[in-house]
């Protein structure tokens, strides 16, 4: 099962990342601890809408944009296998690429 | 504030509605209290990505795709008043209009 808090948690903490700063910063601007900001980016804690608010505006980036990249990701790990691979890929290899994508 | 619960609640209401299907029927198949399913559809509680997948499932809508609408809305939601506004509207009508661009 695709997890939303999981696409939800790399979004944010890519978009952390690119502003090359650290949890410390961006949880002290969100005024949410530094524990619950890094279980959030892991997966690990649902983010409540208010925090999530908080969040993307210690981060200056629109709410709209973070869940954008989340339905793009969410869009690639639920797309249906391909046909032609049905032909191309023996049974282990499908499974292997059906993992791949989920780990998108 | 814009709240991500609350305009999930509005898309996840409009593709039952769309669908003709009563709260009873889709919290049953998705195995969440009709309750439960209802405070979602108003924006009054969180749901966790685990019963988010299962309302989708019974919905039979793609994450992704809820996800995509409720960005859409985030995006329109969130846009800048445009600047020929600044010209054209008084102060109270300017209000107006960012209200109803939260509100929608």
């Amino acid at each position: 099962m695709i997890l939303l808090r999981r696409l939800l948690g790399d979004v944010l903490r890519r978009q952390r990342q690119r502003q090359g700063r650290t949890l410390r910063e961006v949880s002290a601007a969100a005024r949410v601890s530094l524990g619950y900001l890094s279980e959030v980016e892991r997966g690990q804690k649902e983010a409540s809408s208010e925090l999530l608010s908080s969040i993307c505006g210690a981060l200056d980036v629109p709410l709209s944009t973070v869940m954008r990249e989340v339905s793009d990701e969410l869009a690639l790990a639920e797309r249906p296998i391909l046909d032609p691979l049905d032909d191309a890929v023996p049974a282990g290899g499908r499974l292997a690429v059906t993992k791949m994508v989920a780990a998108a």
